[in-house]
């Protein structure tokens, strides 16, 4: 497959990984290039000592005949090029061009050049700076690709668990509306589709977890599992393996999620928080529902760290072998180009 | 120490796990009774084939003079008889039950006949059904000895985590508004205060975790952590060990609790579901800030697996234990008789 990686915020350990998980992915098999700054990923390259080539590309057009073999030589599409570079530090530039790398990528997926984009990690500080009105990829790429509601999975091999989220990046005060809005039967259609394309589970099995604590014991605690998850999952149980409203908190402690293909959170930290202690290295961030195939590592950009070396690169290789993986049940899906 | 449990659900587990913790329990020098009913537990006893024998008391004085060995024999103040027995089964007549004993244990406490209370799980739907006013033991020790917040702490001996929640048993919907209302330094004061009288922690080191995913990623997704939990560590900071907000899903994954005596959730699910991840059967449910001490499991009634005999006792051998070693530290503090 040809994976091409985003560069992430400048600042932070994006620029790293790429070039570490680059250097133990060259010769798997599959072809790789960055859209982003080739003036940031050869200012880490140098700092780091790493043994790799960058060769800069300015016209995307020069990275349709990739050698089949990297030979140590990693591909940068020069998107945007910054002046100054600060690890660790909140700025509109490298906000900017970590919003033109995502876009850039994209493009060269959308437009059949690549097969998957792996995202590396963006400060939503330099983002808003920058003047980028989302707050992440998941909002940016649904946008660029007009999908309103692209659906956030993490997903770990290590662990078999997989964990989707029905809000995502929201203050947690509006997630009751939004789940009130939302229409969950439609949503929870959509995902078993995804599961089944981009993962080739046929029939998978979906578990929900409740909204408020102990799902509500039976409405003494908050409305919504008894007037909207609990009927939306018994009106789909005639169609597709579900269960729930879960208790959350007694969920994962009693390790259920060994018995469902994935886990259904209503907000944000109720599915990171169980996910991230389960997997933490090996997590992987997927956005589903895209017309493109778009991972990326579970963490973000790790200002504290940045700079230093000392990033792990294991999440990242993770989200670019599961991108190769999604890409190859897709193409299995649509069969062979004529 | 002297230990009383109350029955909780009869309906649940919580009879069950009395008697069997009672029979690991019995030699450890502790010596212990049951406010609850004889009938209950001499179903579940006679059920479970167990080698205890229960001693059928009515009048609380008949306690005063426990026998230091146990001996077998488990003394049983009868609170209140049900008509039937119906394991896994929602009725006004066990939440009654349920709640009596709570009260009765709790005064035996109160009045000094025992130094601590182990509760048994209560379930919420009954205890509505009965007409109680509270959906827990928190929320009625707390009207019982007039304190109007108590502190609901988790803690657990093998992992060494202790959880705290600001809020507990809300709808998800009321927690933004009931942190913008609690007075958050007073209560970080109140919980080291705590700790150190109970848990026999000097300085202890306090961790907070932020109400919004990223802990709002510097005021980006929410606003209480900028306006309100920051600026209340930071005033404390002067005068205890406490650090803050952390974005909550990370925290864990990084195994950042390491470094603390407790952790801060904002609400129940954000604290609750990575301690059970962490702490599943040895978990222990703490209630800090009572005029008496006051430990229980920290699961439910399991009324799935009610009348099986095939619960786990851990938690409440656990939360036993926990109960006795809150006992003998307050009676430090507060020095030996004269």
């Amino acid at each position: 497959m040809r994976i091409v990686f985003s560069l992430g915020d400048p600042h932070g350990i994006g620029p790293e990984i790429i070039l570490k998980g680059f250097l133990e992915l060259q010769k798997s098999g599959h072809r790789f290039a960055v859209a982003g700054s080739y003036r940031v990923l050869e200012h880490y390259r140098q700092a780091l000592g790493l043994p790799i080539e960058l060769e800069r590309v300015e016209d995307a057009r020069a990275l349709e005949h990739l050698p089949s073999c990297s030979c140590g030589v990693l591909p940068v599409l020069s998107v945007a090029e910054p002046l100054s570079i600060e690890p660790g530090t909140v700025t509109a530039e490298a906000g900017s061009i970590a919003m033109q790398s995502v876009k850039a990528a994209a493009e060269l997926c959308r437009n059949g050049q690549f097969d998957a984009l792996v995202t590396a990690p963006l400060h939503k500080e330099s983002l808003a700076l920058a003047g980028c009105p989302d707050s992440g990829h998941t909002g940016m790429l649904g946008r660029m690709f007009s999908v309103p509601s692209p659906i956030m999975l993490f997903a770990d091999r290590v662990s078999g668990l997989k964990v989707a989220l029905l809000t995502i990046h929201e203050p947690l005060e509006r997630v009751p509306l939004l789940v009130r809005k939302t229409d969950i039967d439609r949503f929870l259609l959509r995902l078993a589709r995804c599961l089944e394309t981009d993962f080739g589970l046929e029939h998978p099995a979906v578990a929900v977890l409740g909204l408020n604590p102990h799902a509500s014991d039976g409405g003494i605690m908050g409305r919504e599992e008894e007037e909207l998850i609990r009927p939306a999952i018994q009106r789909l149980q005639q169609r597709m393996h579900i269960e729930g409203p879960f208790p959350a908190d007694g969920f994962f402690g009693a390790r259920m999620q060994s018995r469902f293909d994935v886990v259904l959170a209503m907000y944000h930290d109720q599915g990171l928080l169980p996910f991230k202690v389960l997997a933490f290295h090996s997590g992987v961030n997927v956005t589903l529902g895209l017309p493109i195939v778009r991972t990326s590592p579970d963490h973000g950009t790790g200002f504290d760290r940045a700079g230093k070396g000392t990033a792990s690169a294991e999440s990242l290789h993770e989200a670019t072998l599961l991108a190769a993986t999604i890409a190859e049940n897709r193409k299995k899906k649509t069969g062979p180009p004529l």
